[in-house]
C-alpha cells in the first residue's frame, strides 16, 4: 500500500509536517507526564523520550529539556517528583518533502499552560 | 495576551485546524492506552475520553469507538484487557475560523498500525 | 491453571489484599495523571477511573475524588488543566478470602507528595 | 513528620515490602505502556524505566526486559510498535527493614495476561 497516496494526498507537505509534529507532541506529553524523576534520572528520561518519539513518522529530531529549577521546587520529601507539564521544554523537528517544521512546547506562565505551537516552518 | 496573534499568526486556519486535531489525537492514544477495559466498562471509558479531549483548543467533538470484536478476542482469564491501539476507532472534529477538519485514527491491518490521518477538511 | 495455587501460595490473604490494592493504586496514578479535566468533566473521569480499576483482581470498590479547590487554582487560560497527583483522593477496597483492606492515596502537603498507604485492614 | 510511624505502623515490614513493590509494578505498566519502541531504542527505554522506578520508596533495584521476539512480530510498516504488556518481563526488588521481596511481572500465555505476583520474599 502507498500510504502517502492513499491517506495523505488531500493535504500539502507543509500541512503534513505540521500534522506529524503535532501528533508526536501530544503523544510525548500524555505518555510521559507522571513519570518519577529527579536530577539524577532526568537525563536518561530525556534520552528515552527523544529516542521513542524519533520513531514516529516524519520526525527528524527531538530536543527535550526537563527544567531544572522547577524540578528543584517540586521535589517531595522522597527526593523525586512526577514529571509535570510545567517542567517541559520540547522542540520536535519534522520534515515532509522539502518542508521543515519545528513544533514547540513550552510552559507559558501567563497562560498557566504548556502551550504547543508551530515555532518555525519553511518551505 | 492574544495567544492567536502571538503564537499562531504564522499558520493558516486550515493548518491550525490540522495542528490542534493532531495534538489531541496523539494525546488520546498515549493517555488512555493501557486502561483496563471490558464490555461493561467500555461505554464509561468512551465518554471520559470524549469529554476530556473536547476540552482542548479548537476541538468541536470527539467520537470514540472501542472495537467490540477485538475486545472479545483480547480478554484475559480475568475478563478484561488493556486498551490497545488496534481496538480504537476515533474521529476528532476541529474548527478554526471557517475551517472544519476531521482527524481520524483507525487500525489498518495491512500496516499493523493505528494510522492517524486527515479524513476530511473543508475551507 | 489454578492461578492462586500456582502464583500466590507463598503469601497470606492479608498480604495479597495489600498487594492487589497497591498494584491498582499505582496503576490509577500513572494511567490517568495528565488527562485534561475541568469541573464539567471531572465526574465522567471519576466514573471511568472507578470502573476501569474495579476490573482488576480482588478490587471490590474504588472511590475517586478529584479535589475541587485544587482544580480551580490549576485552571489555565483555556479553562481546563491536566489531572495532577495533588488533586486526587482515592480509596481502593480489596477483598481476598476473609480479609478486607482499604488502600488510600491522598496528597500530604507536608510531604509535597501523594502518599499511598494501607488505611485499614481487617482479618 | 515520621511517615513510617504515622502511616505504616499498622503493617509489618514484610507487608510493606510487598506493598511498595506492587505500587511500583502497577506504576511501571500504566506509565510506559504505549511508548513507541523498536530494537534500536529498547535499551534506552529499559534504562529510563529502571531509573525512574528506582526513585520510589523501598525500591532497591529494577530489572526490565523488553521481549525481543514479541517486539519483532509486533513491528508495523513504520518499523516500530507501541510497548505492550505482553512484551514486558520485570523484576522489582524491594527492601523494608530486614525483609527483601522480589515482585515479578511476566506475560502468561495461558492466561493471556501480564501477571504480577510476589516471586520471592525472605524475612
Amino acid at each position: 500500500m502507498d500510504v502517502d497516496k492513499e491517506y495523505f494526498s488531500n493535504i500539502s507537505s507543509r500541512e503534513r509536517a505540521i500534522f506529524e509534529g503535532a501528533i508526536s507532541m501530544g503523544a510525548l506529553f500524555h505518555q510521559f507526564i507522571g513519570t518519577p524523576v529527579n536530577n539524577n534520572t532526568k537525563e536518561s528520561l530525556e534520552i528515552a523520550i527523544k529516542n521513542s518519539l524519533k520513531l514516529q513518522p516524519a520526525i527528524e529530531d527531538v530536543e527535550v529539556k526537563i527544567n531544572f529549577e522547577r524540578l528543584e521546587e517540586a521535589l517531595s520529601e522522597f527526593d523525586y517528583t512526577s514529571l509535570n507539564g510545567d517542567m517541559l521544554d520540547v522542540k520536535i523537528y519534522t520534515k515532509v518533502g522539502n518542508v521543515k517544521a519545528t513544533i514547540r512546547m513550552e510552559f507559558i506562565e501567563e497562560l498557566n499552560y504548556p502551550l504547543m505551537y508551530v515555532e518555525d516552518i519553511e518551505d
